[in-house]
């Protein structure tokens, strides 16, 4: 199963430097996966500016949910019953139409530094996806949402908790469920890529520091709350921001040996 | 100058939460300014989906060089010459039109951790800003834009290299200049807000670890790359590494200490 893939069309292909671009289901759902925040367009006229909402969303299967990251999957995202964007998914539910989304993902993994200001570039990995999203109205895939969102931010965290969420809780909060009709991933890692023509003038060797640095997101010492009373941080908190935070780390240093298909 | 504030209007208002919404030049600027990548959405037609692509961008004043970040500025962003979104301002200045983009930055400084699964929350910065984007085509503004942009990556970066990009590298370098209509920003710092029907719970308190993960970027040590020749890393480069990571993590660790306004 791990050689899905989005089919190339006019909405997803990556035009600029095309061999960076990714298609497979994997490698675009896991830089998703591993996004704390994920960007989310719409339009809420066809006059007016295109909108983004910075959003927390995960993948999944409602209807196959031991489906894992290779495979076909929807985007449930969380918000509030009243926001703009779910206002407008309701209302073109009411019409009978979709709501078109884009929705994109970006992890900055290093500054790639080379000898001239047009060659720096950065290494990253960015997922961007087009589909149509539509409010989730049944309690039961609301709650399987909540549960893949509240895990997906911290492995094991939903069980943790107080569960099941209320039906106060579940009524004031909405799932947008992105059925995804195109996706694209653009992956750049390696050296810098330096011009010929420079890579030649001793003088700019001997003079401009030349390489990447690398960065990456680091999980701090969990701080508790002033009305905590679990006095030991729970073994899959701890786990999680150690294992996490080293898998980071480690994608960043790695990256950096890869080579990279074009300069620049 | 530091009270400059852009007007709130039905494009920029922040309608969830409102209390969270910043509209002053400098918050709504600053965010921008630390963000490595930036989210920029346009529409390439009224019936395809809106796109969202990553790219660098830093704001400046052409006209008004030592502004600072509290005052009027443009953004600039940086592309390729035949990327998709030059294509369409190319195309809207020959139609005497504009392009309309939205430009998202978000940085997350923390997982909030609360009693309930729907109480869960990111401690986060993010600032959104809505304008037209027109081509750059002066010379003395697209240097002005690659030396803002390469020393907003990493500041003295753009004297510490090959100056001034040949004709040929500013030939297939492009420069949007984003002229900013509305602004605002959205900011969430604090520890977790719990409800008190919650908090009334022994068996919950006793039980569930409640508290905020910091989260903050942090830049590793410097990687040469395989052709670099000079053995001593710069100062410039050393300093910003070490003040922009030590920057990140206290912000991430004093956003905790800071009151939220709303709970979740």
């Amino acid at each position: 199963m791990s050689d899905l893939s989005y089919p190339k069309s006019k909405t997803n292909k990556v035009n600029r430097l095309g061999e960076r671009g990714k298609y497979d289901c994997k490698t675009v759902h896991e830089i998703i996966a591993s996004s704390p925040v994920l960007h989310v367009s719409f339009n809420s006229s066809p006059e007016d500016f295109p909108v983004i909402l910075p959003m927390i969303g995960k993948l999944g299967s409602f209807e196959n949910p031991s489906a894992d990251l290779s495979e076909p999957l929807d985007l449930y995202l969380h918000g509030y019953v009243s926001s703009r964007i779910m206002n407008l998914a309701r209302a073109s539910s009411r019409e009978s139409s979709s709501l078109k989304v884009c929705v994109c993902a970006t992890k900055v993994d290093g500054l790639v530094l080379s000898l001239t200001p047009n060659s720096h570039s950065m290494n990253y990995r960015s997922s961007v996806v087009f589909g149509t999203a539509s409010l989730v109205t049944e309690l039961d895939e609301k709650l399987y949402a909540m549960r893949l969102i509240t895990n997906g931010v911290l492995t094991g965290r939903y069980e943790g908790t107080r569960i099941p969420p209320d039906g106060a809780e579940m009524s004031s909060t909405q799932i947008l469920r992105v059925s995804i009709e195109s996706a694209s991933a653009k992956v750049r890692a390696g050296e810098p890529g330096d011009y010929d023509k420079d890579l030649k003038q001793e003088e700019l060797l001997d003079r401009v520091w030349t390489g990447v640095i690398p960065m990456y997101t680091t999980y701090g010492d969990p701080q508790p709350s002033h009305y905590n009373r679990v006095k030991e941080v729970p073994e899959y908190i701890t786990n999680y921001v150690k294992e996490t935070g080293d898998a980071e780390r480690e994608y960043a240093l790695t990256a950096i040996a890869k080579g990279d298909d074009e300069t620049a």
